[in-house]
């Protein structure tokens, strides 16, 4: 299988070991990297190793960033009263890009699945029971995904922030805007009818 | 934007600029990246710098490799009298793994493209003309791709070899193996008609 080069054939395999990353990719991704400028590759190879080294889990709410506490956590402009739960740093940056949400989060990192063997003690829940504790809290949202895993989060963690007095939500689910009914699952159109809102 | 940190944000955006990875792409492996063992990733970068520093064209048939001669440029059980040019490394791997075909090749690294400006002097024809009179070469077989360049790169490369009298063939198109023809264009199903052979 060597007709390329040995170390071309080395960074073949160690790309397509990268998530949804397959051979034909590695292949084509390989290509270009060493078709690419020197100072160009020593750039990437830098940045990949400088974020690697330089990460860690924010102290507050356990998203990944460079310092002690993230850029969200440490801006005096967000609402420190709401936490938004979401499962990983991804989630996190999705809400951010609408703008719209001022509160701070909590980042799970992953979610409860008994199939799996995922239980509460694998994902960041005692760290953010503990924030209920010392921040001053009024409003817990859940935004774990919309699967049996994120559900199953979801009503795990409101039991456990109920008794506390804590206001626990829910993000919606329901037809995604833009979205064509006929092309919906059915699951998703019945929380769609159940969560139906009066106009 | 710096919702995660300026370390993660740059490596999402040295990633997103490789060849066909996104925006979702490369946050995706970057989180990948920065939650991976710190050996691996190391291990990765190195791989990467390792490749593009090596790298080099063999001086007989250009593919990229890390010596003088590639690996099939050095065997001495390939058929040195058949020459078989390819655009780019990756279709040299292609028919490599077929397993099947005992020469060498030559790669182009391009192919001829008036519209892109790309003409018989960028690509690497030279060097294969200069192949034919220091080798003993008895065939060229032209397996530039059935594209519009592909095919404008085959028949010039033929009408400059043909006063030589080296035999010149290029690879066969038609329907492609395991083809449904009614998902067929038209384009190659003529091209399946007029290269018919009797049985």
């Amino acid at each position: 299988m060597d007709y390329y080069s040995s170390k071309i054939q080395s960074l073949i395999e160690e790309l397509a070991k990268l998530p949804g990353v397959g051979q034909k990719s590695a292949q084509r991704l390989a290509f270009h990297l060493v078709n690419l400028p020197l100072e160009a590759v020593e750039k990437l190879a830098d940045t990949i190793l400088e974020a690697r080294r330089g990460v860690r889990y924010c102290q507050k709410c356990c998203t990944l960033t460079d310092a002690e506490l993230c850029p969200i956590c440490s801006s005096p402009s967000r609402d420190a009263s709401t936490i938004m739960v979401v499962e990983n740093p991804r989630d996190l940056a999705a809400y951010e890009k609408t703008g719209q949400y001022e509160g701070l989060y909590h980042v799970l990192h992953g979610a409860i699945s008994p199939a799996l063997g995922i239980g509460p003690a694998d994902i960041r829940l005692k760290e953010l029971m503990q924030r209920l504790q010392t921040e001053d809290i009024a409003e817990v949202i859940i935004a774990t995904n919309s699967s049996l895993e994120g559900e199953t989060t979801a009503m795990y963690i409101s039991k456990l922030i109920k008794p506390t007095g804590i206001k626990v939500t829910r993000i919606a689910s329901g037809v995604p805007v833009g979205g064509d009914l006929e092309y919906i699952d059915e699951v998703t159109l019945l929380r769609a009818l159940e969560g139906r809102v009066e106009l």
